[in-house]
């Protein structure tokens, strides 16, 4: 396999956007990450989409086929993959393997989905698309009551306490200050996050993210190539993609999602690397807890030990290894088929020296997509070239 | 590349299928393709799974990974591909794909589409999201209306006639009468075509497929280890994938699919084969026009010569190449995301000497997989090991 490299990429800030549809948001964050790589449209290969629920959201399929189309990409392969909310993380994973493999030079790889047009109802609807309909979603669960539940269990078991798991949403938000794309941009106190409204107990409206729309994407090329077109391209180390099962009665325990431990330990095989090697992560905190669970399920910590972990300050900007300093999903916003790839974004950046919550000296970084609770997973280690 | 074979298809019948999710009919056709290729599913490295509007009309995502979970087949990588009505051409071509650059041995692609619990506009509307919402769709286009358009610019400018048309959906029924996963098993007479019920001027009833439940499967593994499974293994002797315009006003010439162009080009020069060597196709006759410019799209007629083509019964089986001996879209049906999988399946039965309408000796053939207006085509070259 031929090592791969990242040389451009490009998001468009998150949050309720306008006036602007799902095509045009994906193809402005594609021109971003083109414009970084400097390579000639005509060069690219192929197209990996990830997108989730735009069909049904926004009335669009055929997603990548159009926005090559309308990049001028023209006749190129473009698909659109889905694994619910890690789409992203699978469009990335397969334009990486495409180029590892010797299939294609260049591909470029992105993520969008547009949500704020439609109402919230129908938003949780369709999200709740990513569990399993016949077998738990039609009995009336949610994902909001899904994590709800997770999160219960997560104190029972470990003793992890509301305060540790708001603490995820006052670390994130902060984050989100000083990043420029992110859809929150207000800090928030512990107080705040554990008297907000109530969704799903114990969770609040502040352990979980917005209502999104947005879209990033990344140019992946042959590393040896990378330099003629980028001064600090980013060495894709490791993939990994995996699945779970499908509903909360399924898992053996419910405080830990299989995908996850399985799509980590593929990419940290494959980068030869351990969970200990890691700086920076952009984890899937699609709820508090859930950056909580990840933490613990990609290595960081032992189980039942990522509570303590952010009481600690483990997961800041100067711990142990920094969670989500883009504002994660919390912070930064969740327009599903759009994060993955902008998990990614924001390592490359950080690996670049250019982030605005810099970590410093981050030399290695991962990025962990999650579905649903758990059906699927990828993660991406990513390294300085 | 290594070469690459298929060692086992399985198909659900096609039609209305009461009381059986989206899923279980994934499953079915998934364990139909596994037990015809004995391959154990501990072996199973990867899936690949066609679906279009899943999350839409029956409130399921995820498919690809609750499909790989229900079937035992824990914790490997499985992606839902998207795109439009050809999401079942793109998955196999990503089966393919990973066996023949290396990445798996064993790959099992599947398409599935849950259609008829749904009323037929909210199947239409969820149809529509095949093409560029925002730029056409919108405005209150149809796929019946789009490819009514077509049909009578294709008369305009050929001299395509009404019983040309019509005999598209005459043939195709009448093969469909022999097909045991058929949805219509009863032939029709030029005289029933012209005077069903009218659709979309000039397309009337008889012109259009059903609205379809069904799923279908194959496994694939490198040719070399073929013979160990099954003892008339099938070669993917050329794939083909490709874009072209998402609207009928981007079209040069809204007669000719640049797609379907596009792809056959690629899959005849891998295959090193001309339209001539094609001795059977299954063709994406979502409509019967769509079938007479598929068949001059893949080169199998000049242009404008599809129509009197069928009237020869050129397209007949014992025809210059046999077309959609299985019945095609419009008497097998037409669940949207399975299509291309089950194209597939039957140019299989074919070339093993399975099929209900066998062409004597066939060795090579073709199936073509199309989404909206020839917004994305994939075509798959296949001939016997």
């Amino acid at each position: 396999m031929r090592n791969v490299a990242i040389i451009g990429v490009g998001s468009t800030p998150f949050g309720r956007v306008e006036g602007t549809g799902i095509v045009e948001l994906a193809v402005s964050a594609c021109r971003e990450a083109l414009a970084e790589s400097h390579v000639h449209r005509a060069r690219i290969q192929a197209l990996y989409l990830g997108n989730f629920v735009g069909e049904r959201l926004v009335n669009q399929g055929s997603l990548a086929a159009l926005v090559a189309g309308r990049l001028g990409l023209a006749g190129i392969p473009a698909t659109k993959v889905e694994g619910a909310c890690a789409s992203g993380g699978i469009a990335l994973r397969h334009g990486v393997l495409g180029v590892a493999l010797g299939l294609y030079d260049f591909v470029l790889v992105a993520g969008a989905e547009k949500m704020t047009s439609a109402t919230t109802p129908e938003v949780t609807a369709a999200l709740a698309t990513a569990g399993d309909d016949a077998r738990e979603m039609r009995a009336g669960l949610t994902f909001p009551g899904a994590f709800g539940v997770i999160a219960r269990e997560h104190m029972t078991r470990y003793g992890t306490t509301r305060a540790q798991i708001g603490l995820v949403s006052v670390k994130n938000h902060a984050f989100g200050v000083a990043n420029p794309k992110a859809q929150f941009r207000k800090p928030v106190t512990l107080d705040d996050v554990v008297n907000s409204r109530l969704i799903a107990d114990p969770l609040r409206l502040l352990d979980c993210p917005p209502i999104s729309d947005g879209a990033a994407a990344a140019v992946v090329c042959p590393a040896e190539m990378a330099r003629d077109f980028h001064p600090r391209p980013i060495r894709v180390l490791g993939t990994g993609h995996a699945t779970g099962p499908g509903t909360l009665w399924e898992m053996d325990d419910i405080t830990t999602f299989a995908a996850t431990v399985r799509a980590s330990r593929e990419a940290y095989a494959v980068a030869g690397l351990t969970p200990a090697d890691i700086q920076v992560a952009e984890v899937h905190d699609c709820f508090t807890i859930a950056e909580i669970v990840a933490t613990e399920d990609l290595g960081f910590f032992p189980k039942g030990k990522g509570g303590p972990a952010v009481e600690e300050g483990w997961t800041g900007l100067e711990g142990r290894v920094a969670v989500n300093p883009s504002g994660g999903l919390l912070s930064k916003g969740h327009p599903v088929g759009a994060t993955g790839c902008a998990q990614v974004y924001e390592v490359v950046k950080q690996l670049r020296g250019e982030a605005a919550n810099q970590v410093q000296n981050a030399e290695i970084g991962l990025a962990h997509n999650l579905g649903g609770t758990g059906v699927v997973s990828t993660v991406t280690i990513l390294g300085r070239l």
